[in-house]
């Protein structure tokens, strides 16, 4: 990338160009503003649909070709098929056969079962891919083999640049776990069933062209109509698009590491005591173990105190679920489940509702989910003395995560990062993160096993806890402590090539991550 | 209206230019193909919206200033509140307080309670509506009253408008029976429940600014989302958004005229006859007095038969509701709930579906639901020789119906009118419409008390019926009884002033409404 590069508003060098394109380097929160219309895709007109509404073709391949796949396209995906997705790799093929080169795959993350795709970055099929890579496609795209520059976005953002025509699709193939001939699709159901379709929403609004491929095709009208008929071009239905087992895990499990479930302890604890826990609260945890033991402890304050959550946002699992069905919590809003137990109660239960990214978490629309959120629990893989933090990259410097949700939850009320002070020796608070994924003002407080830090920005907060029995800290003090175990950590050594940029919620350039010098 | 008249492909003279805007001629079935991209509003900001949510504002007067309302804008509306609207006259008594000219009404139908608004197209509030005038609005039109010229759309030629920027919505004041303070709404619940806000949700997506008014705000979310409040600017709470027992009523009834119910009979006759009715077939009927005694009977033929209609269309009435219940319909898709029995149903019945006209109706999409319907029935003010029909205007040449969804749903497999040979001593079957709404090409049976005339063009159904004990007849046939004893009906007199145009499906101009001379 020969793209000049400028000091962002996080002190971080972003260029100002991205395969090909112009981007804005972040200004600071609330800095940009965006301009002009939205992206709207071409008119259709019913007069090219089968009028009895069957649009169902043989094969993927038919229906790529149909809907005129060339160089230099855009395919969407979602990643509701996780780690048992069998669609995103057979487009892949199917493109590689047609020998069609340079596409741009967009997925709303990617996973260790799409390691085949490695094959298809090399060769040409794919130019580069604009979503999280989590596992070895980071790693490859780390080690700087991968053409084009990755573009990581967040859920939200993701939305964001579809809405606003920074990244205009060109085909989006939507695997759906239940189907109608017209292309009303859901998941409820089927061999594949995942509970929600919340991050194909944009896709099927602003894509040109749109597949749903299928394993169950069932009678007209599929309804929910989660992914709605008319926007549909295609219907393709095939044996298998996952494999259930990797799709939703039998069992999420809360942690048995005796220093995680103190950390969600330490975080239960601090909330209670902050009156940020309280009656009629809007919270959000995540599926990993610590997070699903804060969860746990919450749920036993709130039935001692007889109060209740009245919003949980989702992904969700069987202890959400247990949450609703034993009344201490209202509403489960919801863009994906995360085991059985929680695909089961999207089905059935009437106050656990689908609610896609595209209402909860794009920056650019009239309002945002998040803002609204008291208690928001997310994870890092670094936070720094200023409490930026990382989610994408490792402390050796590659990149093996996607951002998920995360930059977009940052926006709540009040974000709490329950975090080990160090992993594999390695301290995760440091003075400065490999990546900067968020501004560290939007983090309010990080609990460690050693310790609360509290953003000194929430003046609040500090006066609200002072003469708490809690271990409250510094984050320097904190730093301190991990380093005076571990030692300071070395600097990775990058190589002067980026590999990848980080947007923020608002389309900014707030990092690039650099290959990695192996 | 000084643009130049062409003659269309039914033979109508209309303009190529109405309200200073480009206009296409009707060129003929399936003959017009859009260009070009949909509209796409500005892009927001969540910056601009409040972070706790609550975008509830003071009056109705407030937000409409918050949304810059000025000179010239477009202000749309929907009609689910019937003839018990209380918030459309309110908007224009507001904008005329504040001075504000030249407005344009999109209402998505209105009724006689808007009668207060000819106050403001005689004053220059409003400069010209664009939507169906049911009643005194639509007299004085025909009266050449209104300043700019009528634009008459069927429902899902509105959406078709909106969606492709032929019509660009600056404010959508959405009335909604219940409303969080966000913005989310639907019509299940409240003083004013009307069930569905099937004809909200072009508006929502691509107004510029959008309001919601609400008599019964409840806590936050509020579910389904039927407008989402991610596309809404501000809430306001009023006392009354609507007079019960005029937004839906107590009861739909079945007609008891010994000729209507003649009618129905023959119809339903037709179609078990004509194998039109069948198993798992999708039928649409209305919720006029002959329509439901047809639908009564066909109830009573499914039952015998063991048969059951897999979707049925609404506007939804208690009639369904019991097909529903009694197993012989297996899904209602609605648009709107026209009584109480059917408000109940749809938020209690799992296989009734909101199931908006943008989904249904929409020409302009990737397939209709229209065309998938094996029975429509469908009124009509007057029918000519050549099955061309009229619905808007009667045969003194008032203006005084909207199109609804009758254009839209003329493109199912199976189109019957049911109407009777006279009305009032004047002839319904003539030789040439008052106005044609639509061609006689989608017109496939007339049903009347003197006979069954099969448009000739569709062979197959003239063969099946040879043979039949059925009345019969050619259209020229029932025509000439009409006239015997009627007597041929006198041509109306119109001046040269064109004071409304019907669009197409398409957006093409099929006819126009004169000025009629008094």
């Amino acid at each position: 990338m020969a793209s000049k590069l400028v000091k962002n508003a996080v002190g971080r060098m972003v260029p100002t160009e991205v395969n090909g394109q112009k981007v804005v380097p972040f200004g600071g929160l609330g800095k940009h503003r965006p301009s002009g219309n939205k992206y709207a895709p071409p008119i259709a007109t019913s007069l090219d649909y089968p009028e009895d509404g069957n649009k169902v073709v043989g094969s993927l391949k038919e229906a790529l070709k149909k809907c005129g796949l060339k160089d230099g396209m855009t395919i969407s995906t979602h990643h509701h098929l996780r780690d048992g997705d069998l669609v995103s790799n057979t487009i892949f093929d199917i493109a590689h056969e047609l020998k069609v080169k340079n596409l741009v795959w967009l997925p709303s993350a990617s996973f260790p079962c799409h390691q085949p795709i490695t094959r298809y970055l090399e060769d040409g099929t794919i130019d580069h891919i604009e979503g999280s890579m989590n596992g070895p496609l980071g790693k490859f795209v780390s080690q700087g083999k991968m053409k084009g520059t990755a573009v990581l976005r967040s859920h939200g953002g993701r939305v964001q640049a579809i809405q606003d025509g920074e990244v205009k699709i060109d085909i989006a193939v939507l695997a759906a776990p239940s189907s109608d001939f017209f292309g009303n699709a859901n998941a409820l159901n089927g061999p594949s069933a995942c509970g929600v379709l919340g991050y194909a929403t944009a896709d099927y609004f602003y894509a040109d062209k749109v597949i749903v491929v299928t394993d169950n095709l069932v009678d007209f009208p599929n309804m929910p109509m989660e992914i709605e008929g008319i926007y549909v071009d295609y219907v393709v239905v095939v044996d298998k698009i996952g494999i259930p087992e990797k799709i939703v895990s039998g069992t999420t499990q809360i942690t048995n590491s005796p220093d995680r479930l103190y950390i969600a302890d330490l975080t239960a604890k601090f909330l209670l005591e902050s009156g940020i826990l309280k009656d009629r609260c809007f919270m959000q945890a995540g599926a990993g173990g610590t997070s699903l033991a804060i969860g746990h402890y919450v749920h036993q304050i709130l039935k001692e105190k007889g109060w209740k959550s009245q919003v949980g946002f989702g992904g969700s699992t069987k202890y959400m679920v247990q949450m609703l069905e034993e009344g201490t919590m209202e509403h489960i809003l919801d863009a994906q489940a995360f085991d059985l137990g929680a695909v089961e109660s999207i089905a059935h239960n009437k106050n656990h509702h689908q609610y896609p990214v595209y209402n909860a978490y794009n920056f650019h629309t009239k309002g945002n989910l998040t803002t609204m959120m008291d208690i928001m629990i997310l994870g890092a893989t670094e936070v720094d003395v200023n409490f930026n933090a990382n989610v994408v990259s490792h402390s050796d410097g590659y990149l093996l995560h996607g951002i998920g949700g995360w930059q977009n939850c940052l926006h709540a009320k009040n974000v709490i990062l329950p975090v080990p002070l160090f992993r594999d020796r390695i301290p995760v608070i440091r003075d400065e993160v490999t990546t900067i994924c968020g501004p560290g003002e939007l983090i309010d407080i990080i609990v460690t096993e050693r310790g609360i830090a509290i953003n000194p920005k929430r003046k609040d907060l500090i006066k609200k806890m002072k003469g708490s029995k809690l271990p409250i800290k510094t984050i320097q003090e904190l730093k301190e402590e991990a380093e005076r175990i571990c030692g300071k950590p070395k600097a990775v050594e990058f190589e002067d090539k980026i590999v990848a940029v980080i947007k923020w919620v608002d389309g900014t350039v707030i990092d690039v991550v650099k290959k990695v010098k192996e």
